[in-house]
């Protein structure tokens, strides 16, 4: 007899009474606020995570209520198939971490998906494989094989951190003959653009070229809140997928189709037809109208619903007024952008458009997504 | 061969370079979520706050520039008439703070109304005047000429904090035939119930009995800063007004229609016609159906989209169930509410109504708010 | 012509590139600061913590990994014997987890000690031996020859969780013949006053009574960080062990001579020669002599150099000066108790002591610990 | 009558019933921990403060009152004396804002400075004259007289914000030859390095040729808060001074003899001879011999005493170890530093030094200051 409940849910479970001067409960879910765009649910999903099962450090259950509290819609299990380095004490087996998280997941509505890490040298590297229906026959000497198995399930499949320097030593990512093959024989989908907080230029550029799913993972071993500062906002990297409802098949779908961006330590990267659509649903500006009497200030008020914060560098200057050049807006509030006219004399009414670029949106590897602000300015000129 | 090191230190290893996460520019707008509600925006009113022109300590445009960044929406000025204390630095002039005050709202969008403290012994004590056309006409030897100036001027008056130790020193609340007076002649519109961090229960029950309208006001003096801390979330207290729309003319009028309620350390104090959909439009329980196998347990997802942390008590045990008696709805989180079959042999669905009070929404002095979680549970029995 | 802008919005406006200041590798030990005292190291101990080896969460080198950044010393790893619900995936092998996570603690430096805990009904409910050479001996169907076998190794022998509801439904912690029985054996030296967040004062009190060593422990499962909000100060429940040196042999000697305290919740708990020196060397007044003219006030400026919060009630009126009545001497800071002379006509020089009650200092069951200040003050009458 | 004290002081006194959900009362003093050094104390001092009797937004009173919670020991008010934008309001009155904030300094034990700013076009620009006696006769028409005034009172007198971009609009300092001759006459005694969030390395080199004490102040006009987010640690701008004790006395004399440091933002600016003793006092490497079996990792611990975060960048490879190459000594905490033997077959006892420049310790513009860890490395082949 424990004095745990016997439940796996039981550890998490209990009234606490948490003096008031440390707040609540730890155990509550923080929504990740980044809307949802077009016809699609954005859903916050890590796909490479491990347990005890492998070399990870947590027991199954504690992934989906990480993923819970941190505002996840969904997790894989990954762990590695060949790399079983606590099979001393626990026999390797390949589906258990899964067993094990999955229920938990049900309890809390974190989806929880069956996936496996292939993990050989490079070429190819390591490969992630999932939405397996069994891990097992992924257990073969031959990496081809291995896929082949993987395939023969329906599963997503994705290269993970290219540049990794365990397998290339100077953090480059590169493309190898074996990698093309992949591709053409249909065993390869997506590449990790980003694994832990390691983002690889190359890897988003092969994505956009060769027509391959974007990732963003945490390849997460310890406990999360060991690596990331969760509660001030240090969340870990995921990736974002926009699907047609809240579930495995639409996740599926969606991988399939591409249609995902990246979060990584308060970066979106991805498509501009996925990221043009979150900037807008995240930022309004709230008095589109201002009054300028000679070179007196006014303000733009700046409103971001979202959790990101939208770093802002203006690409232009303008005749009639000086503004703010560089600007955060910062996540969750309301900022101002200060706009003044040039001289004391002008008049009239003005439409002003003024264009930044986020740099904290990525479009292309080293380019953010161009965004304006367009209002109306009414001058008065001012004697003096 | 794992990605990550072969030593079991290798996990928690890792420079991070955490740059754009955690800090920005101090000037923002932080709203203050809580939701708008019937025909009415929700908007957020501090009517009792000094500055140098009295005995307070900031020059007057600090006070909209405060009150903007705290998601206020807005304020009075209602410096001394009687107590000058920097009158030999400062000559008095009775509107200049207002007229200081307000072009800096007018810049940031926060409303700023003239107001002015009449500032007598007990009885009457002190009461505010606000939506004065002039301060001046207030400064006069007998208190009820005052009034009688500032109700010419259409002015809405209150009580301030009548439990102040300054004028009660057993810091109760004592109701004089002075005030009594008052409202017969139409002097006397509202109470603060809540003053800086008092909380008057005896003034929220005449607010109840004599149909005056209920105040929360921070009366500060200091920088709010220095009273507050206020990026923690330790906001300052202050009136909901329930408005037609955001301008001086609405919440005038809402005013003197009592349309408030009263927030102060995490606290709402209000009629329940007001406080009750505040609740509901901010909690939604996500998954309205549960299934119980035996005696496992399940969760209720709670979600509170408002920035008030709503704590619950149960009222009452079930025959079927048992469940969580105690709940803090965490402002901005999502919550579990656990609920397990008293037994492993039940069956069938029902439908199972969950009755708590929120402590913390006051709808009468020592009353709390009873609210309800509605859902259908399905009993699977368990052999064992 | 001032260096600001002559626009009074010009003050609050200005990007911050704040970079370097908050961000950085979660990987760090945070010290607890409570001061060594008498000839002792004081050392910050948990003595009851699971890992997967029985219902834990975690692979055990996690333990020492939280411990060393939470500003621990030593750790017990105490797997249930009889308990062991993961044993179809991960099979008994009760030395292992020490095996697996000492060798960590020696990277770090944080004291791995083994234990193990027997976990029987009640009487006499569960108890920990810790500071074992070899588990397996302890797994023997009767309790007595468990605890022998503990006996025989020189391990220290303590009773968990006394009050646990899951064996004292009412939460009241119960004394059972066993118990004596285990005492005069030689079988039990200690008890947990806390569990988890929870405080047995019954406990505390057979501890005071009995001769026995006060001990408060985790009692971890999940992951730390999920269980407490760790970063925010919200620390897990540990032992204080007044050692001569921070070795695992000094730990044990120090137990068996009961030189421990209790901290749980920023209450310490413990003997009163243990914790007077701990506020002593804690707390210092800066400025012991004050200065009244008239009824103006003066403040003592009382600083706290450690990490307890130190929450102070008055005991006693006096008849020259009122008195700050109710003080939190916050931890790492300087905080102000006010004096001010209650007449105006006050002369002389005088030597005052206050007398306050430190209230999460409890040297009994609902008894905190005595504390005063003692100053001169210096009167000088005021005319007026 | 006022509803607050008639003292000034009032405002900022009373007990709070801040709800164990914020902590604690706001009013408390955080020191700044950085050490004592030589045989000076040091102080953190602010030498460059405005009101309400210039261009400032506070009441003088309010600025110890923020300097005793942010844990400095020392401001000069420092008044424009030729911009005087409120004087219709507020009539110029140089000497009072000194006369009002100093009896608060006394209460709290701040040292106020009397200063006044000599607010003239470049060249001379703005200079601050401190430890003046008077401030009405430095308002003069001549800067000349001016300064002379203020030297026959015995200021130190300081050239501010010499790259101002209100004076230099590229943001560039530039050496008049004016202020040659204000050097020649004994006029000027010290140079701004930091205003603000600004540094200027043209300043700091001309303190470092021309012997002149560097300082670094904030010209605050606005609320402290408003400015920095001074409970995040994010701290106005201070110069350290290396004070024979904790006096105005001692401060004047510390500055003349030129014996100060500049914090801004993290950062440390100075003389080797007195930044060297701050990270000596404030670093501790707490296992000075390490044990290294083949390549496994050993990690030394780094303690950081002090609240300033030290940033080190390796500067020199070594041919037996790998080691860590960047690494942040955060403030208050102990970090790890990991070394490594480049093979598994080296054997012995060696001494080791590893070279790193702290980045943020700046001895020159553009140079950190050069620092190492001495430690013993054991040595034993591991076969494989």
């Amino acid at each position: 007899m424990s004095k745990k409940t016997v439940s796996i849910l039981g550890v998490f479970v209990g009234i606490l009474v948490l003096q008031h001067l440390y707040g609540h409960d730890p155990r509550a879910r923080t929504p990740i606020r980044i809307p949802d765009i077009l016809e699609y649910r954005t859903l916050k999903c890590d796909f490479h995570i491990h347990t005890v099962f492998s070399d990870g450090k947590v027991w199954p259950d504690v992934r989906p209520e990480e993923a819970w509290r941190e505002g996840l819609d969904a997790i894989a299990i990954t762990d590695h198939i060949e790399y079983q380095p606590h099979k001393d004490d626990l026999p390797t087996n390949h589906d258990r971490s899964y067993e094990i998280a999955a229920p938990h997941g049900d309890v809390l509505q974190v989806i929880v998906i069956r996936g496996s890490e292939v993990t050989r040298d490079m070429p190819p590297g390591h490969l992630n494989a999932i939405f397996l229906e069994s891990v097992p026959p992924l257990d073969t000497p031959e990496w081809r094989d291995a896929l082949k198995a993987a395939k023969d399930q329906g599963a997503f499949i994705f290269w993970n951190h290219p540049g990794w320097t365990g397998q290339q030593p100077d953090g480059v990512a590169r493309w190898y003959p074996e990698h093309t093959e992949l591709v053409e024989q249909g065993f390869l989908h997506g590449i990790e653009v980003v694994n832990e907080r390691e983002y690889y230029p190359e890897a988003h550029r092969w994505c956009m070229e060769k027509g391959l799913t974007m990732l963003s993972n945490s390849d997460v071993h310890a406990p999360v809140n060991l690596d990331y500062l969760v509660r001030q906002g240090d969340l870990r990297p995921f990736t974002l997928v926009f699907a047609k409802e809240r579930t495995a098949e639409a996740i599926k779908e969606a991988l399939f189709d591409r249609r995902t961006a990246v979060y990584t330590e308060g970066m979106l990267i991805g498509e501009e037809r996925f990221l043009r659509p979150i900037y807008e649903r995240s930022v309004s500006v709230l008095n589109p109208s201002l009054f300028l009497k000679g070179r007196s200030r006014a303000f733009l008020q700046i409103e971001n619903r979202s959790d990101v914060h939208y770093e802002l560098e203006s690409t232009q200057d303008l005749e009639d007024v000086t503004f703010t050049d560089s600007l955060v807006l910062q996540g969750g509030k309301t900022v101002l952008l200060e706009v003044r006219a040039r001289t004391d004399d002008r008049s009239g009414t003005r439409r002003i458009r003024l264009n930044y670029v986020v740099s904290n949106l990525k479009i292309a590897p080293e380019e953010g997504m161009p965004v304006a602000f367009e209002f109306e300015v009414t001058f008065e000129p001012r004697a003096d």
